[in-house]
């Protein structure tokens, strides 16, 4: 996505783009019924979808979840809203659907050149050449001025980079792996609220579902590989739901939900950080081959998405060279892209755990509460990653900033309280 | 040098051994005077040469250094024993002299068979399969059972781990190069006193020199890229050594400093931290391949013999399993690997500024004092570090126990005093 996004810019500004996919045209695959994963697009990727015209056409069959639906370990639920004041909300998106939009807009640019099942295998940045491995046929070969890396976690042309001087780089895998079920459409009808991303959360773990356009939805199981590894025969599996997700169960369909469990592997999850993003004039890195992220934050398409915002902005300066440009690019980028990455990592604690306390509940109450009166002074830290295009750095820094005032606050009416107290307590000496 | 060590220690056992090495023989190799880098070796590397019968033969030309002799910027010293009680100390060995005792080790074990110039160039850990280059011949290949990854910070075979789910991993370089000068030998003589480790703190870089068996001292500056690229032309040169390194700049010879200085480029310095450090049964990385350092606490070479002594104790248990003695090694080793990681990035930070520091000297006076009197009990960091062997995270925490037992008694001296005094002003009034 973030590829192709990056070729629309580049085409717009008159450049030959050579576009490489590793896998087949997804236009033309098979979408099996609700395992079209999903992602939540917000202000981020709009405002990036809206900078090559493609915004409304995303959105026309977008989802939107106004807020988190928690289901309690007795099918209980209850709604925390993302944005009472504004209404403002996330948009469920098929990755295919994205996907399609994004490769039929670049169709209509002669200057947009794909090239499907190509698998970069080498890369010399020096040279700007490149060899793909291709099913069935002889490696090919190209040159370019610019090599762009929009090719994931994984990413081939990282993997060049990080044996450069200076390239700082770290992989962090997590301890728990993630599942994909399904709830499917019932009567063509969705089988729970669509307007919600759902949330079990359940302190270690944890499931989310998200609605798909076809009235089914995504269901995401994140828990423990060792939690996985337990759960060895069907029996185990229906005892683990009708204890933890029994409103769930019913849903998912006992015998689905089985063949969907043991059929495919828990899958890894991991966070990358690196800085510089770029070589020379030579190559740069964008999405989540500059910065892959744990999903929690449902911020890793749209930080993919800003870097394009980002990046063309600092082109389109007049007369800035192509290497200056990039350095600017890192320079700019990574302190947000690290901080995102952390976030993402703490949502991932916050979602399973934290938005059962009574705690969590009291700072959502107050952030709302400033919120509503102060909408331009008090934006939460939900809020001002997922609603706004502060630099993710300065949400953090500004949550910091809250963090301090509330707590100044109470210690001000703890004070205050205690004074009270003692002058009535002597007066009535 | 690790992989010598660990080839001593396979073939001890009986295993037949094949040592691959991409320079040519180190022992055929021409020695150019004062350019033959020296490390420094402690009481980890000692025990681990000692598990091969070599360390007699390694500390016979090895020269002692008891301690830090501190430069300041008019050219008068200090001297910091490393030990004043137990007179322990750090012994100054030529890299080369090193290699050759282990490599000669080698040659008198039947089961070990060395192969220079090999580079790796592809290695499949599951057929146990491996490539390499050879200048002007074709490639070879092997196989083996276990392959042991000692190729250093850029190893060759973690590349391959690094595609591994599950493996966590980071390099990070710091904004310091360094550049190696040479203090010759006068008249046969050592022109600086030979056994110390010399050091000239300044703040934001530093120099520091190590003596050699030949009577020179190898120098290494250390300093961030951007002081280097400042220095441009001769005269640079020696108006930034008659301002900060005024007593160094006669014994490098005005001449034969400028030399050395713009003969080569400063070299970059990176840490790396990885865990696991192995694979099944099939592959485990050792040394700098595991975890590099950037060498201020004089440990990267004495962390990596540990590995061996590590790994040997583990494979020597009876009845245990290659894969589960992999795994222990892993379990056992990284948290103690990352902790020196981060001594050693702190230490950067102590000797070339906290040395000079009146707390800095406060401190080490009450250390050395308390090491004095309860010898057992009361191990500054420093030499718990570098002359025993408890594992580098206990080492850590051993230290911020001591840390909170020095700011009790701070307190509590702070807190009696103000009571003598108020006792005091109270009497008097």
């Amino acid at each position: 996505m973030v590829g192709s996004l990056a070729a629309l810019n580049f085409a717009r500004k008159g450049y030959e783009v050579d576009l490489y996919e590793y896998r087949q045209d997804i236009r033309t695959a098979e979408l099996v019924q609700g395992r079209s994963i999903n992602l939540a697009l917000s202000q981020r990727g709009r405002k990036a979808l809206a900078e090559v015209g493609l915004e409304d056409e995303v959105l026309s069959t977008a989802i939107p979840m106004r807020g988190r639906m928690l289901h309690d370990v007795k099918g209980n639920t209850s709604i925390v809203l993302y944005d009472p004041c504004t209404k403002q909300c996330l948009y469920s998106v098929g990755r295919k659907h994205l996907n399609e939009v994004l490769l039929n807009a670049g169709e209509k640019f002669p200057n947009i050149h794909h090239h499907f099942e190509h698998k970069l295998s080498s890369v010399n940045f020096n040279e700007g050449s490149m060899r793909f491995k291709r099913p069935f046929q002889e490696d090919a070969e190209a040159k370019a001025d610019l090599i762009v890396g929009c090719d994931g976690a994984f990413s081939a042309v990282r993997q060049q980079m990080i044996k450069k001087y200076g390239f700082n780089f770290s992989q962090e895998y997590i301890e728990h792996g993630y599942l994909e079920l399904c709830i499917p459409a019932k009567n063509n009808e969705f089988q729970m609220p669509a307007n919600y991303l759902h949330i079990w959360p359940r302190d270690t773990f944890m499931m989310i579902a998200l609605p798909n356009q076809d009235k089914s939805f995504t269901v995401t199981l994140s828990m423990p590989f060792k939690v996985f590894a337990d759960i060895k025969t069907p029996k185990d599996l229906l005892e683990f739901f009708i204890k933890y997700y029994i409103d769930a169960l019913p849903l998912l369909g006992e015998e689905k939900l089985i063949k969907d469990f043991f059929k495919s592997k828990p899958q890894y999850l991991l966070s990358i950080k690196c800085n510089p993003y770029h070589f020379e004039s030579k190559a740069v890195l964008l999405g989540d081959a500059a910065h892959a992220m744990v999903p929690y934050y449902g911020q890793g398409m749209n930080a993919g998405m800003e870097d394009c915002s980002l990046l063309f902005s600092i082109i389109s300066q007049t007369e800035i060279t192509l290497d200056k440009a990039l350095l600017q690019f890192t320079e700019s980028r990574w302190r947000d892209a690290h901080a995102i990455c952390d976030l993402a990592m703490y949502n991932y604690v916050e979602m399973r755990d934290l938005t059962k306390r009574v705690t969590f509940k009291c700072r959502k109450f107050l952030d709302t509460t400033l919120f509503r009166f102060f909408p331009t002074i008090w934006v939460p830290l939900y809020n001002s990653v997922s609603f706004t295009s502060m630099p993710y750095n300065k949400c953090i820094a500004n949550r910091k900033w809250q963090d301090k005032i509330l707590r100044n606050i109470f210690y001000t009416i703890l004070s205050g309280a205690l004074v009270t107290a003692t002058a009535l307590y002597v007066t009535n000496l």
